[in-house]
Formats: C-alpha cells, structure tokens, sequence
C-alpha cells in the first residue's frame, strides 16, 4: 500500500477529531443540572491541597465569597495563608493543635478536630458561603477524630450553589461513593527523593 | 490470645509512628539540595492547571514574582486571569490562537504555538522572574506544534533558583524523564458525567 500524503493524514486526524467532537458534544447537551459540586483530592502524589486553592482562585476571579478551613496546622507561616488570608473575600481558618513527631497529644489533637469540624459545619449550612474548602479534612476520619456520618450530613444538606473541595491522602470509603467529583493524585517523581530540599513558595 | 487493651493498641500505634518518624528524618537529613526545581503535572483528572495555579499563590504569598504563558486559549474570561492577571507580581499572558472544533486552522495555531515559545523561553531565561507557569505547553508536543528539545534546553539553562511548573493531559518521554516532579492526576470520578453542567469559578 502507499504511503498516505500530507493531505490524506490531515483528513484523516480531521474525521477523528470530528467523531471526538460529536461525543463531546453529545456530553455537553446532557449535563443541564446546575447546582454546587462537592470535589475530593486524594493519593500520594503532590499538587492535592494545591489544586483546592488554585480552584478557589478561579472562584475568587469571578467575586464569589470562600472560606478554607485546615484541619492539619503545619509551618508558622504558609504561602497559601499569607496570600489568601490577607483577601477580603477570604475566611482563612487555620486549625488543628499543631502536629509534630515530637508532641503527639491525643486529647488535644481530638479537640482541634471537633473544633475545627464546628467551623466547618458553620460554613457548609451558610448560604453566604460559595465556595469552601476542607484542607487535609480526610486524616480527621482515618485518625478516628471525627465521624464521616456528620460530614456527609452537612454536605447533603448545604446550599445548592455551593462547591466543596475536601483534600488528604485517603478517603473513607463513604466519602469516595458520594461525591460529584474525585481525582486523584499520584506521585511519579518527586524532587524530594533527588535530595532536593523543600521549600517556601513551592511546599508550603 | 487475649484482645489488646487500648493502652496497648495505642503503644502500638505509637510504635510504628516513631519507625515512620526514623524514615521521614533520615530522608529530610539527605535532601539538602537548594535549588529551583521542575514540576509536571499530567493525566486526565481535574486539578492539573488549578493545582499549578494554587502552587503560584503559595510563591505569591513569600513574594515571589510570578509568570503565567497560557499555550491555549479557552474561554474568553477564566478566572484565573481575572484574579491572578490583576495583580502586580504576576506577568499573565494568554496565548494560542482560541482553538474550537469549529474553527480549525492549523496554521494559525502553529504561529500561535510559536508566539507563546518564544515569551515562554525569554521567561525561562529571566532571572528575575521565580516561578513560571506554562498552561498546557504539552499539547504543543503532542500536535507537534513545538519541539520537546528546545523545552529541555530552556529548563536546564534556566536560572537556578526559579521553579517552572507546566501541564497537559499527556508529556512527552523526554519531558516525563527530564522533570524533578511528576505528579500524574486520575480521574476516578466527574460530576459532568452525572449531568452536572460545568461552571464557572470551577472549570475556568
């Protein structure tokens, strides 16, 4: 057989694109629901909490109203909290009692937990409130410290409009099966395993 | 075998927190590398622009200057552009040449292609610039618009200290080999596919 010309391959990738497209489309007219979406990112790979505000940007950039809530108090000082934090259409509530290897207290990490689960709860019943994001909300159920039951509740009955990203390694079981929207992230490569240091800017 | 009473599952648990804190230590002690470093994001899940964009608000938050190169142009107004494009440490350019399925003209985006190379690569070179981001420079590769080569040759000559981040679906071999950090993202679940109507502050 000959070799296909130029033209022929063009034709060729054009009809393929044309059949994606009718799929697309076919997609695109049966998605009418509009409402709020509740979004989970989980695995080990980097880019989870990331992608949550990098989403909540993009909902920034349109004037709607956010709030965050991290369930894990990592460093003093994060980009993340010193960028958005500083926004008036921002709620930054940093929470948790301050993990480390060194101080693991049980009693005190249990009552961060249930105090950072009654602000959340606030948020998702606020109608005020378009776009909240759980940060690291995930551990919270595989550490025991919360119940997952609660959370499902307060998402099921939330304001309509409202978009929910939840983020952590891994997820309850529960919570995969009821959400809109699950990626999830794995770790090809990273930096760290090069002996490259980690750093402001990039991991927190 | 009698049942372990909670004192004891919990010395257990402690036990294998503190093997894991040995792991975690020893590999910190190692990574002492300082230095800019490379991150690809790919796959077919939500998140991968978004969690670059989330990545750039954390180096906004320590100060860094900032640079966006958006290699295909989507919807007119994201709000990734509304928000980041606003502010005075980040340099935001849309490129491409606005790509449908109904008006495709390969020239246009080959030239487009090579306009938004062409800013990118004098980006790579700027020192003063921290951290760059290019939007979906993969797809370039794949459409065969660029080549992966000139990419490579910007990232290793680039000044030392600056982060690059870049996204697409699918990456080059070349890339995927060359890159400090790869995070591959999958899709496990879409609310499109259950009828929900993309929106706004969350797909663009």
């Amino acid at each position: 057989m000959p070799n296909k010309t130029e033209e022929e391959k063009r034709a060729i990738q054009e009809a393929k694109l044309l059949k994606k497209k009718a799929v697309v489309d076919e997609r695109i007219a049966k998605a009418t629901i509009e409402r709020g979406v509740s979004i989970l990112l989980t695995g080990n790979g980097k880019g989870k909490s990331s992608s949550a505000f990098g989403t909540m940007a993009r909902a920034l950039g349109h004037g709607r109203k956010c709030a965050v809530v991290q369930f894990i108090k990592g460093r003093t000082e994060t980009g993340e909290q010193k960028f958005f934090g500083a926004l008036p259409d921002v709620e930054f509530h940093v929470m948790g009692h301050g993990f480390t290897w060194e101080t693991r207290n049980p009693e005190l990490e249990q009552k961060a937990a249930e105090q950072a689960w009654e602000l959340a709860k606030g948020l998702l019943a606020n109608p005020e409130v378009d776009f909240v994001l759980l940060d690291e909300v995930t551990y919270m159920y595989k550490y025991g410290y919360l119940q997952v039951e609660d959370l499902l509740a307060a998402l099921e009955s939330r304001p309509k409009h409202q978009n929910v990203m939840m983020t952590g390694r891994t997820a309850p079981r529960a919570l995969l099966d009821s959400v809109d929207t699950h990626s999830k992230i794995a770790n090809e490569r990273h930096a760290f395993a090069s002996g490259v240091k980690a750093q402001e800017g990039i991991e927190w």
